[in-house]
């Protein structure tokens, strides 16, 4: 350590949100260069190596072939697929000198389905799995908590060529297993969750996420064993209903009532009702968003749902991606005079009768999508499109009907789980790897086709997988760590065992480097805190850096003891120095 | 092999220039995305590893530690150090999303000084040797040769800090005999020259360069041991001499002269000389080149040098770099009606005697270098700065000076060595690696100072070292392939051993499905031609491949032998299938 290239650092870094960035930084494993972007030190290094080496193993072991593309790539491909606009402002463009249009790679699919109809053209030549543990670029608009969400990040992707379904079904099924043979090795808590495809596109996917509070995801898990990403959750619609006893729309006075609350209270009071008072659940809220489009367009969208719910805007953005979603701003109210903002709703109540008002083919020509709960013959009380004025008895079906449904409501604790199994619960998490079966979308887009054993071409179907290999050391950091420091699973710490010489005189010292070879000569990883430091700073900085294992060489030595302590567990005890190695070989070991 | 992604090629890709880089491809070792940018595939891949591990351990051995910055760079310690501007179009430059500046890293010394900067503070912690293993981008003019330069390459870049000239010193010699022990595991045949600093820096640095016809870099080598890059070479200058016995500067009529050799005919027609007819060295060629800067700005330069050698451009560019220098074109001439195309000299003739015309502080104001050999005393035939004139007896020192000596000229075989050893041989070589004792540059730019033994700020001196990785992996292909193809060092190799199972019937791929077995089992890494294909494309293929060994199990399985065959050499041995692992292992193991 008196030759290592690290400091530990007393304070935490300014920009430091969670505890694994705290560490990581302080403990001397990363250092930031610019929003999102880090350098790896020797001891982090060591960590990001460790993790490399158990991806590297899985992939192989299920048969994938490792690669390695450049970062730097042309654009022509992902004009093809259609990402070069799609990914908006996330991708990383330049031009070279010639005034070529490049692109930092996000990920790889084009690139890979190039290579391999590039170099094959049958089916004997399939099933084939392809895998590069490789640097990849991101724009984030919010890069965060260190290396957690960073602009420039070790990823492993790997790509899977079959083809048919039924190929690519055992292709994602050995990925799968690979996927949680990996995450176990890496000691992670975790849970597979069905996920959105997200800009990607494709259909099935799954998601493992390490749990944690201070994950970015929310994922939901019902007693049946239903588990999802909050942006996959879909709500079963309630049944149709009748609206045969339902009085006609009609309209009521609703003076200052700007929130769902002042309305039902306002209702109450007008209206009150025999089976017991109106809630937000009656009212159908009509919420005005802008979408951004990849390409620089942009256009409105209206999302009705009931009053007790707010739009989810994360689950939004899956729904319509790779739009960004927006709420709608005083100007778009300004530049669309029609919507009264606090008092939309779907229809208009006109001379002529009930008209339909929003949506594509109403008044407004608006687009208007529905909560999936606004099944046909569902009644609410919704704004009337003139202010201070609402309407009762608003059909669904009978009144009006909206473009389509969309499924962005906040998901709430205790939803009823679309398992039916009872309440849904909710967590957050990391998402530290993604499963998606991506089909044909690639393959179509850039012609990769093989001859099939009747010698007709067919498209090849396409899987595309992926591990987070810098977060996860982020993701294993954040649920080690504690209020002393990084705890390292035996797996990924850069020592075995860290050796500390604490005590003046040549006799602790010399036993301590002693100890230390002999550790080295059995095979173990050590390293010797020979600095000319306190034993309060060794024993503060070996908490700090987080070896599994330490040995104190200092005062027991005089009795011929040093004593072993276990980072994680804080347990210490005491061994005779020449059963040291013995005993610390069967520690790391196990 | 049948599952190994690859496919063998029969044509050569259109773009290949030089053996390796038609063999890698045609072998499916890399494959091209761009100019300049290469995938690699399985198997180049695993070469490429090999060579990693070999400078990794290497230098770990010298105690340098392994760190990784990023690729992605802020534009601001560039600024700091010039290297923004200097790289000129060289840099790949991009914008973020919040319109911050970043480029891709073509090296990293301000990254690491910053870094070193970051955590240390005091000789105590010095010296300190970090590299990293990383890729790299430069927006190459000219990539060519498949990898051999490329656009986007890996490289290992270290960086020594020492509190004095001493301690560089000693970091440098380790640093150059950690390289020899590279270049010879890799099994290159290397030279070590001395070599121009270009745009990084700097004092004393030295190239190793890989012997090879193809090589972009030319070196001189004398009987006395001296070697260096031809543009590092630096010419003895003649002795002064005594112009006392020249008569004055006389003007000559000389129509239709507009080369050199009719120049020298036109003067030994009119003034034939007693000691031996005038030849081209007698004469004084004066060549206008336009110098363009990084920053955008450029200026005139003119060469002065004898009439028997041309300017050497690229060691011209690395006399003036990080400027870029082209011939004067005609819009020069005309923006410069003083210079007159074919009769440029140094002085004119007016009738107040004989001015200086060339240089700053000339008639012409025009910047003007000499070659070392235009010493004073010496006198020239040059132009008179008129057409169809030239002027004899123009004497160095007597009638005029030069703004300065720059060493630009060709440099030819048989030229007489700097060391006095004897005359200069020339030969080609590709750059493998490369170390500078970059001194004192980036400390000062970037501030990193630390306090010395008395407690005073000293700033930090550095030495840069780099080895081209992937540039490795084509410069020993091309040191090694023949034209039947590839043939890798066993260091190299993707794998020890290709089987090859030739012949038809279960018995010959059953006996060499086990032979792979049990040479895996002790340790070989084995490549098994299972294909259905004929024998002699599995003979082709494997001669292409260039894997060191091979096994053939074939028609000798009846008699109960197998063909070994060293794939250098063309060596072939018939061994007993009994005794093959043990024959096998004992070649792989040397």
């Amino acid at each position: 350590m008196s030759q290592l290239f690290f400091r530990t650092l007393r304070e935490d870094p300014a920009d430091a949100e969670v505890p694994s960035h705290r560490w990581l930084v302080r403990a001397g494993y990363i250092r930031r260069v610019a929003p999102g972007i880090y350098s790896w030190l020797p001891l982090g290094l060591r960590v990001l190596q460790n993790v490399e080496q158990i991806v590297r193993e899985e992939m192989d072991a299920i048969g994938a072939q490792e690669v390695r593309f450049p970062g730097l790539l042309p654009r022509e491909p992902y004009e093809a697929s259609n990402r070069w606009t799609e990914y908006g402002a996330n991708l990383f463009r330049l031009v070279d000198r010639k005034g070529g249009d490049y692109l930092l790679g996000p990920t790889h699919e084009e690139m890979f389905t190039l290579l391999v109809k590039d170099l094959y053209s049958s089916y004997k030549d399939l099933p084939l799995s392809l895998y590069q543990i490789q640097i990849k670029y991101r724009d984030e608009a919010r890069p965060r908590a260190g290396i957690l969400r960073g602009r420039e990040f070790v990823m492993k992707d790997s790509y899977s060529f079959d083809v048919n379904d039924a190929g690519l079904d055992a292709s994602y099924a050995n990925h799968r297993e690979a996927y949680i043979r990996i995450f176990d090795r890496l000691g992670l808590d975790y849970v597979i969750v069905q996920a959105m495809s997200g800009a990607m596109g494709g259909s099935a996917s799954e998601e493992f996420l390490a749990i944690a509070d201070n994950g970015e995801d929310t994922f939901v898990r019902s007693p049946g064993g239903y588990a999802a990403n909050v942006e996959a959750v879909r709500v079963t619609a309630p049944p149709q209903q009748d609206p045969a006893g339902v009085g006609p729309v009609t309209e009521i006075d609703t003076p200052a009532t700007g929130t769902i609350a002042e309305l039902v209270d306002a209702v109450n009071a007008q209206f009150p009702r025999a089976e017991g008072p109106w809630t937000a659940a009656d009212t159908l809220k009509n919420v005005v968003f802008t979408l951004q489009h990849p390409d620089g367009s942009s256009e409105l969208l209206i999302v009705g749902l009931p009053g007790d719910r707010d739009v989810d805007v994360k689950r939004l953005e899956a729904a319509v991606a790779p739009a960004e979603a927006v709420a709608a701003t005083d100007e778009d109210f300004a530049a669309h005079p029609a919507l009264v903002k606090g008092y939309i709703g779907p229809v208009q109540v006109t001379e002529s009768g009930v008209v339909q008002f929003l949506g594509t083919k109403g008044l407004s020509a608006v687009r208007y999508l529905t909560d999936p709960r606004v099944v046909a013959g569902t009644s609410w009380i919704t704004g009337a499109n003139r202010a201070d004025t609402h309407q009762l008895n608003v059909v669904a079906g009978r009144d009006f009907t909206s473009d389509g449904v969309i499924d962005v409501a906040e998901v709430r604790e205790g939803d009823p789980a679309p398992d039916g199994s009872g309440p849904l619960s909710l967590a957050r998490g990391i998402e530290m790897g993604h499963i998606f079966q991506l089909g044909r979308k690639y393959a179509e887009a850039l012609g990769l086709k093989v001859l099939d054993e009747n010698g007709k071409l067919v498209t090849v179907t396409m899987g595309s997988y992926g591990v987070g290999v810098s977060r996860a050391v982020a993701a294993v950091a954040e649920s080690t760590c504690d209020d002393r420091g990084l705890s390292w699973p035996r797996a990924l710490a850069p020592f075995d065992v860290q050796v500390l010489a604490t005590g003046k005189g040549d006799e602790i010292a010399t036993a301590a480097e002693k100890l230390a070879q002999d550790l080295d000569a059995a095979g173990l990883r050590v390293l010797l805190d020979d600095r000319k430091a306190s034993p309060g700073v060794k024993f503060t900085d070996a908490e700090v850096m987080g070896m599994p294992t330490s040995v104190v060489v200092g005062r027991g030595l005089a009795d011929g003891l040093v004593e072993v302590r276990d980072r994680a567990s804080g347990e210490r005890l005491e061994v005779p120095i020449g059963d040291a190695v013995a005993h610390l070989v069967g520690v790391v070991r196990g």
